[in-house]
């Protein structure tokens, strides 16, 4: 892989924030130093199961409260294969946010 | 208001889901009715909180195991006033998922 492609796709993944089972106040200031940066104006929230609404919390009140600015560009939604701790296979619903900001 | 129009708002109202607490094979059969029906070919639904995610999970096993021909039309977030018990106000996220089966 090149240097240049490389690059591309570690763009591609330093956006990206995997909301889980912490306070939704752990997730905002982390996509608002990624708005902020001149890297990007895009910032992706990835969500699954129960972290799907704190995913939403982390939009709402990065768009509400501090960068105003910042659009809902897309909301996908879908469905995950799991395997639990005792090797058994499940489905869970899973939710992308992308959110952009224009500097 | 006319006959007429309150048959419209109506039909408006009938095919808005509001999903809760209760489990989301609750919600299920009632989304694949409505979308059986001939009245309808479009189900919206609401969710506040941590019901979110059981919207999620109501639209993906409806359209992964029941009616595979079911499409997300749209998908909206957004911020909505509560007051609780005692009497204080706060915000609460909000979500609503349309979704569309042809049939």
């Amino acid at each position: 892989m090149t240097e240049e492609k490389l690059k591309e796709k570690n763009k591609e993944k330093d956006n990206i924030i995997f909301v889980g089972n912490k306070p939704h106040m752990s997730y905002v200031p982390v996509v608002i130093a990624i708005l902020n940066s001149d890297k990007y104006e895009e910032v992706i929230l990835k969500a699954r199961g129960n972290a799907i609404s704190r995913a939403v919390d982390t939009a709402e009140i990065v768009r509400n409260r501090f960068l105003t600015g910042t659009e809902i560009k897309d909301i996908k939604i879908g469905t995950e294969p799991v395997t639990n701790s005792e090797g058994r296979n499940s489905n869970v619903s899973s939710m992308e946010i992308s959110l952009n900001f224009k500097k």
